[in-house]
């Protein structure tokens, strides 16, 4: 690849164009963001060649770009989309890191059509749980999963997309739009919520008290983790996979209930068998193998 | 000290013997479980000196020790008490690693007076989801927080003890046995029950689809780590702080609620700005500085 431009140099666009230049020495990478501050870190931190100044210069740049990768929120994406439709022809490739991929995936089939560039909507599902540039790392994506949700036949330039994902060290799935954003409101959607929740919850409870955080161990310290997540990311998730993620909400809160109508029941034991037997199972949820 | 008795040689009591080891060569250390093979396993590791065989023998040794270690869940503990009071002398000390502290703490008010032992007890905010003894670590408690509930006056046992959980790199806290159980429904046990609830939901919701597990990443594992915590030892805390306990999961319940009806509401950005201001607040739990 000769060039690729990367649109939104935050945290995992600024991560993949650290990861391209482990993989790739020849191709240059061109970022813009909408915050020319982080544009100028991804700049400082060696990730991208150079710093595009404006939407039209990015626009300009994607037009003779073999790869396009839309690395900002979701609704950021479906602004971008028909933009790059109009300007990159048959041959480049435009792909995306996108949470939710129900509604890329379907603007995707509108917009992107034999006469324009490809799009492969993908997900990697790797992040922090805070922003920016600044926390870029080119490993961020090793043992990862990265998810794609393609529904149009493979160009050679997707070939060559998947190619580099697998060489940042990531594995790969392709599942329907539909089934990506359910399993996500269950994997990812879902826990960030709840943390978000129990986080405000703590603050209203004990605002500053230091006792809290001074009793506090690892238990609290992952449970809360994700709330310092952007509110800037999370809200164009729930605004985009609102009924999947509505739901999985509601069946934690039915369970809380009866777990905790259940305290000196029983039935207890069988909560706690179902949440070993779950922990326990051959595929259960492991640290990454470092 | 010359001797200490551990009665309970699982995660906690064989971890406490390794930090003892390591912080006096000169103690003898005599470990019982109710499970011979716990103890046989403590001995195994070199945390012990000794294993007791039989209740009997362990009470024979607490009578003849400077400090007995309680680290049995919280209804064993109440059970040992008496019968340690009965054979124990002013000059010796019990203390305990029970999760919460009401019932322990008014039990010895009434059980350990100036007639007999002392009774100082304690808390260690450390542990990991899965128990036993083959999981100890002299470093467990390394820079945990251990607590004391004590309403009676030091003792030379006592001070003595505080200053072997200080040799153990523990910062402690002495504080009301009400407001610790309080305080510890928020820390420890809610997220418990939550991490329980989720994981024996997912198990309800997923079985054993691949899916989940290969698509969820840190967020998914941290969410469910505890489900893998065993039910002997919650349960004894479910019975001994229900009420702290239940008012806890039941106001995550209704903040769950509130974040699951705004999705789609400007509320959800206050929620995120609650959360993220509790994470970035000066003494947010933050990992242990190694």
């Amino acid at each position: 690849m000769q060039r690729i431009t990367i649109i939104g140099t935050g945290l995992i666009g600024t991560s993949v164009a650290l990861a391209l230049r482990k993989a790739s020495t020849e191709t240059e990478i061109l970022g813009f963001d909408a915050n020319p501050a982080e544009s100028a870190a991804a700049l400082a931190l060696g990730s991208i060649h150079s710093a595009l100044p404006t939407e039209q210069a990015a626009l300009e740049s994607a037009a003779l770009s073999n790869v396009v990768v839309l690395a900002v929120p979701v609704f950021a994406i479906l602004d971008w989309m028909p933009r790059l439709a109009a300007v990159m022809k048959p041959g480049q490739l435009v792909t995306d890191t996108g949470s939710t991929k129900l509604q890329i995936t379907e603007s995707a089939q509108q917009l992107f059509t034999a006469d324009t560039a490809a799009f492969l909507p993908g997900h990697p599902m790797a992040g922090k749980e805070s922003g920016g540039a600044a926390l870029a790392e080119a490993s961020l994506f090793r043992g990862a999963m990265w998810l794609f949700t393609s529904t149009s036949p493979e160009t050679p330039a997707s070939s060559a997309w998947r190619a580099l994902v697998a060489a940042f060290g990531c594995r790969t799935m392709d599942l329907d739009a539909a089934r990506h954003d359910t399993l996500c409101a269950w994997v990812s959607h879902m826990p960030q919520m709840v943390s978000t929740a129990i986080s405000a919850l703590l603050l209203d409870e004990f605002g500053d008290d230091p006792a809290l955080t001074a009793i506090g161990g690892r238990a609290l310290r992952e449970m809360t983790r994700l709330g310092a997540s952007p509110y800037s990311m999370w809200r164009d998730v729930a605004l985009s996979n609102t009924e999947p993620l509505a739901a999985t909400l509601h069946a934690v809160e039915q369970r809380i209930t009866h777990l905790r109508e259940n305290l000196r029941t029983p039935e207890l034991r069988e909560e706690f068998r179902k949440a070993n037997t779950f922990r326990a199972a051959p595929n259960a949820p492991k640290p990454p193998t470092a």
